[in-house]
């Protein structure tokens, strides 16, 4: 096996903990985990069926457009500034307790976040978790205008870093994004943090992981 | 405007009531509706990332992989024979009761079905449901291998029906499905047999009826 020559990182879920997401929907429900898993799986199938439709928002439009729906899907109410409230809370995530000691023992190699997040979102989420000094490069999707798991998302990796995806570890705590990023040509560890089962799309993780810390070198 | 030259339908759900499907779950569930409604998903999102990683396998092989990890996600259990019968259920479903009256009222145009589903699924749908003298057309995703909805896929029913889908009338129940045919070009109604809340991507239906008794002639 040929070493590992860089490490790309998704956002959401595996370096930045969306709890603050899920808090921020007590501003309008007192179900606000309901209110979070729908607006999530809603949003990745905006994501979905808007690459799929050729029609391209970038992930903040479609970010607000999944919470429109939810709201209205759960029977809620909500004002224009609470709609705001919420979607602010993307710009003001922190990471999860491990993430910056992991990253800092990967460093001998470059790291980089590849996202579906809007260039404008992932600034905001790497300066407020503090993870700036840990990340060579921030890649969001919205260079290609499509989504995860586009072939061409994953092919911003190798181009940015310089480095063949077969020599680059891709990490995300979502299944199929490690599915697609496999499917691609990467090496891949899913970080498991839910005890999640394996999709069934006919590729599998090359390592299976709890947190960030238990990543190879 | 010009008049409706011909329409396209959606399959499950639109024409054929999946009922037997979760009717089926009963074999290894006491909760069907929930086993019925994770496959469904499931399902759908397996067609959404295959199309979008370009890892096309058939609507029975996704359905069946759909169908295992349900059966692993909600920790049941179920022999190779449970699977199957499970599966056999979508061979031999029912249309929705108004469904060939309906098509009886528009005869004289044409009339197809544009579906997912594989062309062997969608040969006994037809046989079961006893709709065949009713359709002109049965066209499967399986001739583009990409799944709905990408414009290759609506692009099917103007090349087979020989008209343009501007005068053709797509009809589904699926509100996604009737965004992605609405952006394609087709004039569009959505039967929202369940009163669900519209999408929120960005394109209205022409026309929301609530049984197929209720389309524009």
């Amino acid at each position: 096996m040929t070493p590992i020559r860089g490490y790309v990182f998704d956002a959401y879920g595996t370096l930045f903990d969306v709890h603050a997401v899920v808090e921020a929907g007590c501003l309008i429900t007192r179900d606000p985990a309901a209110l979070s898993a729908m607006w999530r799986q809603k949003q990745l199938e905006y994501t979905w069926l808007r690459a799929l439709m050729g029609r391209y928002e970038d992930f903040w439009a479609v970010t607000e457009s999944a919470l429109r729906y939810t709201i209205r899907r759960l029977d809620l109410t909500a004002s224009e500034a609470q709609v705001g409230r919420l979607m602010e809370a993307y710009l003001s995530l922190a990471c999860f307790p491990e993430v910056a000691g992991a990253l800092e023992r990967l460093a001998e190699r470059p790291r980089a976040i590849l996202s579906n997040g809007a260039p404008a979102m992932l600034v905001a989420a790497v300066r407020s978790s503090g993870l700036g000094r840990h990340l060579q490069h921030v890649i969001s999707v919205d260079a290609v205008k499509t989504y995860k798991p586009s072939p061409r998302v994953y092919a911003l990796g190798p181009e940015t870093l310089g480095v063949p995806a077969g020599e680059l570890l891709f990490v995300s705590s979502n299944a199929w994004d490690v599915a697609g990023a496999k499917a691609f040509g990467y090496r891949v560890a899913w970080c498991n943090r839910l005890d999640a089962p394996e999709e069934e799309l006919g590729v599998r993780a090359d390592v299976v992981v709890r947190d960030l810390t238990q990543l190879p070198l």
